[in-house]
């Protein structure tokens, strides 16, 4: 088929121009840089992977999410990856296997099949860190210090923080004796927060009523630290209460470390809050900001996403879009001095330019039988001789 | 179906790990670095794109090479692009639409459906550079001298630059009267220089006994300079002879540029050298190194690609793959200091690390439970609290 626009793009499929490439390239190295300083180190897992590797913990919203082909070499069924974290995790637990914390981090285009209806784009760039091997609060605490870190270089304020912890949905669901069809059902309808569905859908399965009450006041447990008060209230008695109580502890353990070392930050609590890919397992968080609709970044504990490549460990981490990010990134350095010099051979002015090249100076050279002046071709100085010497002068 | 060895990667697919990376990534951030100096702006093609888009002006080697899929929105044939030139073409022609000339530069993967028997890769990441707008010999001459230092900055030895003019071959061949499939066959068969071949097919051609034997002469034309004396005469007085003429002085002015300026660099010519995907036009060149087998380096012009996108443009550009690139890369920087800071959340300790990281440090905080010592964390240096002061101590 043959489209009359030949330079259309795909829906939701972007391509990056050069100002804004620039500006992307900036953050990038930036994020990167801070996430090698706090020693996450960078991977670059493949773009199409195995399907059945790609979906590993996963749920059905990933499944349908992910781009399929056919690889003509083995005839088994590919995927293009759209999300980054089942991959790293099997760098970490079958290449590396390090006994000891690993942290990694990465960047690149991940592809959406459907894309997400509340943004447009199917072509994110996902930029994320992950910290492997150490189960408690503290790797939990550093990952969303390491994200809010990230937010902050991306010159992002008023960032606002939110909390959830998938064990405790996950200890109710055991306990109340839901099938997995029915954890996953009511999964879908708890992260929609479609209450009236919700209602209905509970009303349907044949458990105790003191948990359709529970399930039904889940997604009220949301609002500030006075959230974990009510649920010790709402979810005490429980033959399932230890572990529920931990839960709460460790969001207790984290808004404290929070209000120490960010004092300003808005933090929030949301216990019916499961977040993407049902791989969850622990603490989870969300960052939003005023500007944007939707989270800016997100991340959560997923302990034993390896044991599928052969290895369980403790895993918890964090990503965003990288376009989302440099869309609302304010770059210091875009005044950048771009010189234009004039065509010619001589060697006086190839080792000008190529001196000022050296040094990190942009020079553009002019080709013979170019009209365009120095301002038509983007730049804001030239290189002139004066009294048999190349020198800079800036354009005004 | 399900796989016994779940980290298996798809053949020919490859992920970096973390020490790779880190060399690749520096690699880039110097070669992009030295673009951009040069004027060449960052671009960001997406990875998937309309099938017909991405097979603009190419040959069916292309096409064989595109993984395709279907798009569930539009319902169109989707292709994962195996060769970014035509996506930047795209972009010179459609969105930007300068009059002068522009510069463009790019890296990413691309995806190889069948891959090439000589590597084994099917995911080189492709770098490289393109000038559109300017149709003389100097935008030649500037890819070419771009392309030498990339591969200078990748610290490559004893590079060896052959050249060759796609335009001669297709003035023999409009002229000898060959049909479009007679061309594409003898085509083929001259990228292979499969000689025995050669002569038959040219045995069932209806041509001129003169273009059989100019065909047949022209793997021949390979070596030193008196290659190019050799074609003049053995291409003399044809009626397109002056075009080829054009297209030999064309080599002669480039082949002296390099003597002027590199005079070390071994350079040679082939006239039955086409290059790549069909759609170069004028000069192609390639870079070899004698560590590898096949070329590390390509390029040529490639005029009026952006046609199907509105607007024929002059073209020249080249590319590698920075793994390619990188694998042979030695990094002076690799010696880094990694420093491990004990657990602990005293004020003055975490002042300590964020002020080492600010500089630029890494640095990784120990988790609290966590047996591994700083060598065995990777570190060389450890953060130790001396007279109530932290400071930085090598291992020894």
């Amino acid at each position: 088929m043959q489209r009359k626009d030949n330079w259309l793009l795909p829906e939701g499929i972007g391509e990056v121009l050069p100002e804004q490439a620039a500006h992307l390239e900036n953050l990038r190295r930036k994020l990167l840089d801070t996430f090698a300083c706090w020693g996450y180190q960078l991977v670059i897992p493949p773009f199409v992977d195995f399907l059945d590797s790609l979906l590993t913990g996963s749920g059905h919203d990933l499944d349908l999410q992910t781009f399929k082909l056919t690889d003509q070499l083995s005839g088994e069924m590919l995927g293009v990856r759209a999300d980054m974290t089942p991959q790293v995790a099997r760098i970490d637990a079958h290449h590396l296997q390090h006994d000891g914390p690993t942290r990694l981090c990465y960047a690149g285009t991940v592809l959406h099949a459907v894309g997400d209806p509340l943004e447009k784009s199917r072509s994110p760039m996902q930029i994320g860190a992950e910290l492997y091997g150490h189960a408690g609060l503290e790797s939990d605490y550093e990952v969303i210090r390491l994200m809010l870190e990230m937010l902050a270089i991306s010159g992002l304020q008023n960032v606002h923080l939110d909390l959830g912890h998938v064990a405790i949905y996950r200890a109710l669901a055991e306990q109340a004796g839901l099938n997995q069809q029915q954890e996953s059902e009511l999964f879908d309808v708890l992260q929609r927060k479609a209450r009236t569905e919700l209602v209905e859908l509970l009303a349907g399965f044949a458990i105790d009523e003191r948990f359709q009450a529970i399930f039904n006041a889940l997604p009220k447990l949301n609002g500030g630290r006075e959230v974990l008060d009510k649920a010790d209230a709402v979810l005490a008695g429980l033959p399932c209460s230890g572990m529920i109580g931990a839960a709460l502890a460790d969001l207790r353990g984290i808004a404290d470390k929070l209000r120490r070392d960010f004092p300003g930050l808005s933090v929030s609590f949301d216990l019916a809050e499961l977040r993407g890919y049902h791989y969850h397992t622990g603490i989870v968080f969300a960052a939003f900001v005023p500007a944007l609709g939707k989270e800016i970044a997100r991340g959560g504990r997923y302990d034993n996403i390896g044991a599928r490549f052969g290895r369980a460990r403790a895993a918890t981490g964090f990503s965003a879009d990288l376009k989302v990010l440099a869309a609302m990134f304010e770059d210091a350095d875009s005044a950048r001095q771009i010189v234009y010099a004039p065509h010619g051979e001589d060697a006086d002015l190839l080792e000008a330019i190529r001196d000022l090249r050296a040094q990190g100076e942009v020079v553009i050279q002019q080709l013979p039988g170019q009209a365009e002046a120095a301002a038509q071709m983007g730049c804001n100085a030239i290189l002139e001789n004066q009294n048999q010497r190349w020198v800079v002068k800036p354009l005004v």
